[in-house]
C-alpha cells in the first residue's frame, strides 16, 4: 500500500490488517515511555487547506509518537496566497525531502491527484465531500474493540447530515466492510440524491430504528452547510434527530454512541449521553492516534512488525 | 503537587522547593548541550485562548529542554470556532494521550474548572485578571538570586495597572511568601476595589516611594482595558508614574529593576533603566525557562533528583 | 563567520567553502536516516515579519536534519501587537536560550541591527529589497553541481523585477563571485536606478539574449509592487518578459532555467518549460536545505568536518 486515499480502495484484509496493526501500538500507546523509533528519520508532513486542529494534532502526535520529524504546511500564511498552485506546493514541499504528506482539501479528489504528482505517501485527511478514511478506519477501530474482532450483524444508525458528510461515507464503507449493516437517518433533504448502489438502508424518523440499532454514530450538523432550502429551522431539525436523553433511554441499554467530534452538547446530542457509560467518544480520539500511528507505519515504515 | 494553578495554593516550603529545583535547572540550561531527558515520552501541550507568544515560547523551550514532546492548541485556528465546549476541546486533547496542559483563558478560573475536568497536570499560564503563577515564580527566583535565599524585608514596589493585572496578583503573593514587602503602586482608579486582606500597603504616588524600595517592578500598561472612565490620558499617567531616567535616579544605588514584559519602552519604562545595570529583565526571561522545567518536572516527572 | 547577513560580506573562497559543505550535507540528505547529530543540544529560531512558508519550512527542515531543536516565532500573533520594538523582541527570544536566528523582515538592514545586538548567530532571511544570501548561495549551489566547480564564463540572465528584488541582488552576486557573468534583464522602469558599480549588464529585451545564455533564471512577479506608473499593463508585461514555450526552443538546448518561487504558471514561465529536462526548479529547492544545513553548521556546529 502506498497511499491511503478512501476506504473505496479496501477491502475487508486490508482494513484488518490495518487495524490489526493498531491493537499494536495502542499497546504502545499505553507504555510509561509511549514512542518507538519505527519512523526515525522520517519526515510527515501536514498540508491542510481546510482547518482541523483536532484531526492535524492526532495526525501529528501518531508521526511523533513512531520518532518520525514532523512539518506544518499552514495554508492560511503560504505561498499559496501569492498564486502558486497545488501542483507546486506539493512539488516544493516534496522537493525539501518528505516521506508521507496529510492532505486535507476542501475539493473532492484533491489527495488523489496530489498522489499522482509526488512520490511521498499521500494520506487523505479528509477531502470535500468525498472521504476522510482515517476517521472510518479509527471509528471501526474503536467498535470492533467492543464487539469483537468482526462485525457481523451490528446494527448501526449514522444520523445527521449524510449528504455533505465525508465521514458518514467513509465509515459506513469501512462499517461495511467488516458485516455491519449501516442505516442512515436523515430527513430526506439531507440523503444523497443518488446512493449508488451503496449497502445502506435509510430512515426518515430516528424514533422508528431507536429501538434496533446496536450503534448510534451521531454526526455534527455543519451550520455553514444548511441552507434555508434545505431546513426550515435547526431547532426543528434537533427536535427531530437530536440524540436526546430520552431518546437514548429507549435504545437497547448496550448500544453504543459515537461522534466523530467537535460536538455540540445539548441540542445534537444530550450530554448525559455523551458522558454516558455506553459512550465511545473519548476512545474513538485515542484510539485515532494508534490508527494514524499504523497507516503512517504501514505506508513509510520498512516493513517488518513494530512494537 | 498534581497541578499549578495559582500562588494561593502554595506555602512557603512549597515555592521554595520549585525555586531550589529551578537552581539545578538553571545549571542544565548553561550546559554546552543544555538538555537532560527528564521527560521523555511525555506530552505537554499549550492551549492558549488568549496569544501570548512570549510565554508560549518560554513553555516549549522548557518542555523540549526536558526533552518532551510538545504540541501547541493555537485556539483561533480550532474546533472551537465550530462551537465545541472548553470541556469537550480538553477531552479531546486529554485522549490524544498528554501528561501536562499549560492553559492560558481570558476568564478567570478556567484552569481550575479544567484540572477538574482531565487526569493531566494542569498549569495555568494566566487566567483573566486573576493569576499567572509561573511569572511570579520566575520573578521571586530572579530576586532570590541577588537577594540571597530569602526576601525577608526585601520592600519591592509593584507600579501600574494593579486591578487589571494578574501579574500584579501573583507577584505580589509570591513575593510576599518569601518575606518581601510590597506596595501596589497606582492611581485610585487602578488599585482594585478590595484588597481582601493581601499583605499589602498602597500609594498612589510614586516619587513618594522612590527612596525606600529595593526592587521596582514595573507592569505593561494594557492600553486596550484603559478606559477613559479611568484615566483622563495615558500621557497624564506617564508623567506620574513612568520610570524614567530621572526617577531612576531617585532610588537607591542598588534598586533593582524588574518588568514582566512586553515592554513600552520610552514612556513605560526609560530605556536607559531597562538597559541599566541593575535591571532584571533579561534575566527574567532566562530565569523563566529554567523555573517552567521546574514546575513541569515537579508536576510530571517520575520523582527523585534531575540533573 | 558569526553571522550570514548578505553576500556582499563573501569573497570567493568563502562562498566556495559553504558549497563544498553543502555536498557533503546533500550526500547526508541522500541516506536512508537523512539526519546528522551535528546540532544536538543547539536552537534555531525563526522570527519572520513576512510570511514565507517556504523559507521558513526549508530552515526548519535543515535545522532538525542537524537535530537542532526549533522554534517559531509568528509576528502576526505576539508581543509585536502589544508595541514591544525589535529590539526587545530580539533580546527577549535571545534570553530564552538560543544559538541562532532566521530573520526575515520587510526593512533592508534590520538583521545587521539585529546582528549588533544580541549574541547569537544572526541569518538574513531576506530583508526589504536588500539580500536573501541563502537564496543565492542554493541557487549557485544547484547551477555549480552541473557546471563543475567553477561557473568562469557562464551566461546568466536574471529575468523581471529586478529592482523590487532582493533575490536578484543576492543571486548576482553570488554568481560573478564564482565567475559568472549575469545579465539583468527588465524594461527600464523595474531596473534599479543606481547599478552601483555592480558587475552586470543590462538588457531590455529578452529576445536579444535569448540565443546566447546559459541560465535563464526568472523571477516572480510581485504583483504587489508593480503599480500602474511602472507598467501599463502586467499582460503587456508577459508578453515580453515571460519564458514561454516558444521562447524556450529559442534558447541553446543546454540553457538551464531557475526560479526561486513562488512560481505563477503560464504568463510568467510555461509549464513545458518549468517541467522540462533542463528546468532545475525542483534541485533549487532539495538544495536549499543542503545549503542552509551547511550556512547553520558554519555558523554554530563546533567546528570539524561533519558527514
Amino acid at each position: 500500500m502506498k497511499h491511503l486515499l478512501s476506504i473505496e480502495d479496501l477491502d475487508r484484509a486490508a482494513v484488518e490488517a490495518l487495524l490489526d496493526q493498531s491493537d499494536a501500538f495502542l499497546d504502545v500507546l499505553a507504555r510509561d515511555i509511549p514512542k518507538v523509533p519505527a519512523l526515525r528519520g522520517k519526515t510527515v508532513v501536514s498540508l491542510f487547506y481546510e482547518e482541523s486542529t483536532r484531526t492535524r494534532l492526532s495526525f501529528e502526535t501518531a508521526a511523533k509518537r513512531l520518532s518520525a520529524d514532523t512539518m506544518s504546511f499552514a495554508v492560511g500564511s503560504s505561498s499559496v496566497k501569492k498564486g502558486e498552485s497545488l501542483l507546486d506546493t506539493v512539488k516544493t514541499i516534496e522537493a525539501m525531502g518528505i516521506d508521507a504528506m496529510v492532505v486535507r482539501h476542501h475539493a473532492a479528489g484533491a489527495p488523489h491527484r496530489v498522489a499522482q504528482w509526488i512520490d511521498a505517501s499521500v494520506i487523505n485527511a479528509g477531502d470535500g465531500r468525498h472521504e476522510h478514511p482515517t476517521q472510518a478506519l479509527l471509528d471501526a477501530f474503536t467498535l470492533r474493540r467492543h464487539r469483537g474482532p468482526s462485525l457481523d450483524g451490528c446494527r448501526v444508525a449514522i444520523i445527521g447530515d449524510i449528504r455533505n458528510s465525508r465521514v458518514a461515507r467513509s465509515t459506513m464503507l469501512c462499517f461495511t466492510r467488516l458485516g455491519a449493516r449501516v442505516t442512515f437517518v436523515a430527513p430526506p433533504t439531507l440523503i444523497p440524491e443518488r446512493l449508488d448502489g451503496w449497502p445502506v438502508t435509510v430512515a426518515h424518523d430516528l424514533d422508528d430504528v431507536l429501538g434496533e440499532i446496536d450503534v448510534a454514530y451521531v454526526l455534527r450538523v455543519q451550520e455553514e452547510r444548511l441552507g434555508q432550502a434545505l431546513l426550515p429551522t435547526l431547532r426543528e431539525y434537533y427536535a427531530r434527530y437530536g440524540l436526546t436523553a430520552e431518546r437514548a433511554a429507549r435504545m437497547k441499554p448496550d448500544t453504543f454512541v459515537m461522534h466523530p467530534g467537535p460536538m455540540i452538547r445539548g441540542p445534537e446530542i444530550a450530554t448525559e449521553v455523551v458522558d454516558g457509560p455506553r459512550s465511545l467518544v473519548r476512545e474513538q480520539v485515542t484510539n485515532g492516534v494508534a490508527v494514524r500511528m499504523a497507516v503512517l507505519w504501514s505506508l513509510i515504515g520498512s516493513g517488518g512488525h513494530v512494537a
